[in-house]
């Protein structure tokens, strides 16, 4: 395998899907609301994606077997006048700088060929500071966007995010902008050392907002819990192993 | 030499082979099984694998001549009623993540062309703490061969290990199941900071068991003893060469 | 997006054209220089230039859209005698070895296509110092340019820089000379700490009077204060975030 | 320039060659030694590799001139019976593992469209200690070969270097041996620290020795303070820029 390869499991037919992005990063926000979404929406997976720019690992699952590292897409089918959706969700994003450009290009390919036209990228903007009251921070690929998202309280302050956005959240943006799609990146603000189920709340209230879309908020408390544990046995591990490394859990806070 | 080479020595004919791989990782443990197997079952070399994703380095030998690091896949046609094999051993595992993905792929290749079904990677679990009582962790990619594996007193323990199965073990579970082929990894326990013959000889047995192959014992302690001697080696060598690097033997220690 | 993508945005008609490379580097100087000489020139971009060598990033404006990262290539029109001018800048060099190697070849490929004959590539020299008086020294791909940069109070000083130069601005000198161009690379002498309008005005003050172009230097002080502040928010937030990690700002001064 | 390019400069007829590689690597000694008997013999030039595994860098020269970092191969017509000659030298090694393996397969391209049968690798074996009386080690990639060297006080020493040989010197045995090539490495012990033309000296009066060649030894100290100054130079500019970095002078150390 030494190409990325995209395993399609179901065809659907969506109407002018919105792509919503929650891949892991700082303070595990967007993955929170978009696993979230999926559990809550009852999203159909469609698509399983596997690359050699994750890393090469399996994670081991409660009953002893285990599951491939990858990137999912899930289908939901609005009702009642919700939109339809696409969501992004996976373990990892891509380890290496070229599989950023790689993988979101493979996104906004998918995301072009189901008609998307809108896209939300979701993730956390860690100050290094206990954050009292959360707020979402936004970005967007036109003035437009950036205006209507103000409707929905998502602040735009001069300068923050100061160092930009990395990952794939910030390509969304970019690369989505250069295939004339509209893209927003909404960040939780959040201290960026744990997995922060409160800035994950406020941020899918704003996309649910923003989306006209109703979900249940009760079970992301109990949902941040469990992947706080993984997250912990992850960094233990990488720290018995790595000792005198950098990287580890540095690069779950390197990534919106 | 700007791809994989993979050298085929001699073709044999097996009838429904089993594929254990052990190659260097943490403890040497699976390195240990691999190599005491191929020694015992006097198996025979069939593939060499060379790869620029190994180190770009020979190993020097006593007698003054050198050996290209590699993979290699030895063949077993079972006596008595034991099962045909496929044994991966080799000097290191890929240097880098993509090369992972790869090399397993090359591995998943080459069972497929002769017919195996069933896969054994084999490794070591480093807990940082002196072990007591050798004892056999695992992690399967179906939830019957987690059965099965109980019967031999493999322990599937929640959420160990916590950190999933990183490099080619963890993939061959992976990738394999995505072909379709059961996959088991056996983790002998281990401290993880030296090569460990006695978490070694957990393994094997477990493996003799599950295989229904016997093997004699007595030499794994002394393989055990030499192949101490070549890592300390290879640690010093770069300790001395890298004294303010990262990596050296901890690439030994970050896969299974 | 697996590829370096070149976007032509327009096409001009230009005769005998100079290349002139200011990318990011040490104290960004020849960033500041060719951001001044586009602003000052009013050139016209006819090319970005986006890759999977450059960090995965957006960078976010002060009204909360975004600018996917990337390199621009601006045309000038010489007017009264000025030379025809081709501009090369951007955000960010490659983050890979292998990524500076290909983006010098596409820079000049695209030279070629239009016919230039002599490039200057601009950058700072990094004492660690504190510098005086700010001077400019040089380094060419042949000895007649180096006397004619003399004239030009360009310092040619033996051994220096001893380490060579490294980056977009070295490779056009050499590889622009395997392809028959002239190249000479101008460095402003810095403390290579601090965004250096001041080193920067010096080497504008050199190539001004070598393209035989007049533009006014007011704006530059004010460029180089918003560039610094843009510079520390980046360092900031990569300090946050990669506390433990070597690189970051380092890369900045890694390359003239 | 995304791939390494081979600039072939002149064609010339050789009969049964012996292949001298000596690059940059502990202690400079296959360096000096390689770049010692250029000058001495005055070999011509033939070809010239550019590679982006090579630090995209050019060096700067006493004039004010550049130059390329890039390998060179250099021919030598043996006069009064002495044997032909292809020189391998050059600025740097790959500075990744996978260019190792390219280059050193282009070397044997070129190597085997001469005709050698035969490869000398050069380089030093680094102690960590003070050296007091210089010595050879080595190791080949067959036993008759082992034999021979020998015969010329080459050391062969059970486990030494026990950490194998790294680089472009090990690759030729190992790569040069999957091609029926005799292949032998000679390293010169020293310190590692600094640039070492003692231990040059040994190794080149081994090497004539074994290749009946006659060259004055006068020039090699000389030429050590020289290099000393330049790997000097190339330390403290990296020291300077990269303070927190791993890497720099280590790399120089990292390969034989």
């Amino acid at each position: 395998m030494k190409e990325t390869f995209i395993r399609r499991m179901k065809d659907v037919a969506l109407k002018d899907p919105i792509l919503v992005e929650g891949l892991p990063g700082v303070g595990h926000v967007g993955k929170l609301v978009a696993d979230h979404l999926v559990e809550e929406l009852h999203a159909e997976k469609i698509i399983e994606i596997y690359s050699p720019h994750f890393p090469p690992q399996v994670m081991v699952k409660d009953d002893g077997t285990i599951k491939q590292v990858r990137n999912e897409i899930y289908a939901y089918k609005g009702r009642d006048g919700q939109p339809d959706l696409l969501l992004i969700v996976g373990d990892y994003q891509s380890a290496t700088n070229e599989g950023h450009y790689e993988l979101t290009g493979i996104f906004l390919d998918i995301a072009q060929e189901y008609g998307v036209k809108r896209i939300y990228a979701l993730g956390g903007y860690g100050t290094g500071q206990f954050v009292d009251k959360p707020t979402v921070i936004g970005a967007a690929n036109n003035i437009a966007l950036v205006e209507e998202m103000k409707l929905y309280d998502v602040i735009f302050q001069e300068n923050e995010p100061g160092g930009g956005i990395i990952g794939v959240s910030g390509l969304l943006l970019g690369l989505g902008g250069l295939r004339n799609m509209d893209a927003v990146c909404l960040m939780g603000v959040t201290s960026g050392y744990l997995v922060d189920p409160k800035s994950a709340q406020e941020v899918l209230r704003v996309l649910c907002t923003a989306l006209k879309v109703e979900v249940g908020m009760e079970a992301l408390q109990e949902r941040g819990k469990e992947m706080e544990k993984i997250v912990g046995k992850l960094q233990e591990m990488e720290k018995a192993q790595f000792p005198y490394e950098c990287g580890g859990d540095e690069d779950l806070r390197y990534i919106v």
